[in-house]
């Protein structure tokens, strides 16, 4: 086994002013984590050609690979480049290849201006081996010296991506020899608990163990488990990984909705498809926010067919025969206008199941009886009707959020227990 | 004015394994930046003792002052309350306020555990100011030695946000006195170009300025333009940028939406609220993700009362009035279909303007005549019906969102010019 350890260096004085949200480190550390590449330092710097190349030598004194992102583009402001080559003690060459792609590309575009900067995208380090774009014209590279190895890509994620699946990770692969130590994890996505439940429920398998270990993943209203095993093979990681992950369902039961990158709606779409059943949407605060997770779902349109997202008294009176009588006497948010709003979902969009929103999402609306984050979540079926009453904190999109993940909670619950 | 350089400490395991995005990093950076506090560097370690003290030593030997996100936990596994110790050469103990605020919170939200863990949440360096926390349990601090200055807060977002904006940013202005030098800038929100037209119309200002300078920000389907200023006040230097904002304003017109924060919906909502107008919208392939943009906007419930997610062509008929025989003839995704889905739209909502999409999201259902990522993006008012064909690259995900964006931006021009 060799063992690789390997440093990110992002670049761009964007991130340094909080202007774009470091995606691509996050993506490159899950990626490199997957094939056991050990990451133990991250550095963002502007585009600031000393710092840059300062960054790059410090990381190659840690590290045995540094990867950057950012920096490739056309201007002058654009260092990386220069920097690694500088870094590495090697004079930049046009390569002719990436040139006449990136000439190519330029011209299918239409673009006239741009030829000068097909040549600045070009030009790699001497001796590197050029990374193909597929989806833009700067190509990105592998240039090494002396065992260490400096990887340049662009910034632009979608670009980044494809370089890293087709040319950087089956190199690093390759690097590592076939002997070398994995690291497999497993996510456990969990719902209807909040963290100090889940970790309750598992404390032990959180403590004093080394390999696999269990950890809590927390973000907005949802917790996971990772489980993460550190071993020869995939095989024998995942062979590690499945009396723990078998534990922690025996434990959690339902709440363990799904695995990996699973969000709430992939499970209920997955249910629903299972079972041959149909649901309708009907939606004030959450405003659209449910359709849209829910066709977020590749095959969604198998289980879903109609969402309303009546946000005026009128679109629910009209759109969904919520009585008029029903508005007047309890006002929109009430625990009967949700139920009523369901059941016209359900008749109006011949669904088996449907879920309702009606609430406040602020900043603005609320009142002594009935504040912001006060929020109905309706369910219909012909098993029958529910109604959850919620009183959710946060921003107006932080209650738009949760209450659309609890209404997909709601809704799954129904189906597995009464569909 | 006394200058301040800092540098930010993320620290957490989960960030270097790629579960987790830093979005805390861009958060401190741009307020940061608001204040003029210069950050030239970012650095990202693992929840490991040794890596964290040797980090944030080489981030003193560099800034003035060293930001730490993470790591504060009550477990053992949080090691930035022992490293901040260690780097400045100070013993821990336990400030007696925090203990007794963080009991008081276990406390109130009943929890029995935890009275130790308020005891390791509420230990500082000696001699630090302890930072209240008021959204969550872990105290941060302010430590400082030889005019070095070790800021630590909690890493979940809005508890370091709290801590930023009650604290850290006076603190910070403070110490820099009232005479130091800030940065302001403003960025201006551009729609219906895209990145190579914008830089060829503003080519000489993007070049060979240096305060105030501009410079594009790209993201996803979106183009803006930075201007950024660096003077003795921020009235100076929002008069620095207001003859330049003037220029780019009369070159690109309408194309420019909205400035700062401002997305795409806030200027629709906007535009519609100061005409006395009413949108309705009727979506297929964006699938609930237009209505749920508008009403992320506060006071979008006066402009918007109904939008319909049609995603199956029964609901296509019944609810939005889409003819059988332009569904048979012309398939769901066409002209037609567009055309008379946002007409059903604007009759059924009552509304005095409609938008429509319809066309294929992916992965599958592409055919060689419509394939993945065509959309039909449809647009009725009184004063006329437009429609405009879309061919969008991408992901699934990608594909909803910049049909998304175009249905709004054709809705803000038609509206700009035709109501």
């Amino acid at each position: 086994m060799i063992a690789v350890k390997a440093e990110i260096v992002s670049i761009g004085t964007e991130l340094l002013l909080g202007q774009i949200v470091d995606t691509n480190a996050a993506y490159i550390s899950r990626k490199l984590a997957e094939i056991g590449v050990d990451v133990f330092h991250r550095v963002t710097v502007g585009d600031n050609p000393d710092r840059v190349v300062a960054a790059i030598n410090e990381a190659l004194e840690r590290a045995d690979v540094v990867i950057t992102t950012g920096g490739l583009g056309p201007t002058e402001d654009d260092p990386t480049r220069e920097a690694v080559a500088k870094a590495l003690g090697v004079p930049l060459v046009v390569s002719e290849r990436a040139r006449r792609r990136a000439e190519s590309r330029l011209a299918r575009a239409g673009h006239e201006i741009g030829l000068e900067s097909a040549v600045r995208q070009a030009m790699v380090p001497e001796g590197a081996q050029v990374i193909d774009n597929d989806r833009g014209t700067a190509c990105g590279f592998i240039a090494s010296t002396d065992g260490k190895v400096v990887i340049s890509m662009p910034g632009v994620p979608g670009e980044m991506e494809g370089m890293m699946e087709s040319t950087v990770l089956p190199y690093l692969q390759g690097r590592m020899g076939d002997a070398s130590s994995v690291i497999v994890w497993k996510v456990l996505k969990i719902c209807g608990r909040g963290e100090a439940s889940v970790e309750e429920e598992v404390r032990d398998l959180l403590h004093g163990r080394s390999n696999p270990t269990v950890a809590p993943l927390v973000s907005l209203g949802e917790v996971a488990l990772r489980i993460a095993a550190k071993a020869r093979s995939p095989q024998e990681a995942e062979a590690m990984i499945a009396p723990v992950e078998a534990e922690i369902r025996a434990r959690l039961g339902d709440d363990v909705y799904g695995t990996g990158d699973d969000e709430l709606q992939d499970a209920v779409v997955r249910l629903l498809t299972a079972k041959g059943l149909r649901c309708a949407v009907a939606e004030s605060v959450t405003g659209g926010l449910i359709a849209h997770k829910l066709t977020q779902v590749p095959g969604s349109s198998a289980v879903f067919g109609l969402g309303v997202t009546s946000y005026s008294n009128e679109a629910k009176r009209e759109f969904l025969g919520v009585p008029a009588e029903a508005l007047e006497t309890h006002g929109a948010v009430s625990r009967e206008v949700a139920i009523a709003m369901a059941k016209g979902a359900l008749l109006k969009g011949h669904a088996d199941v449907a879920v309702s929103t009606t609430g406040i999402a602020g900043p603005s609306g609320g009142t002594a009886g009935k504040p912001v984050g006060l929020v109905f979540v309706g369910i219909a079926s012909r098993h029958g009707i529910a109604c959850a009453r919620l009183n959710l904190g946060g921003t107006r999109h932080e209650i738009k959020e949760r209450a659309a993940r609890r209404a997909l909670e709601l809704l799954r619950r129904h189906v597995l227990s009464k569909c």
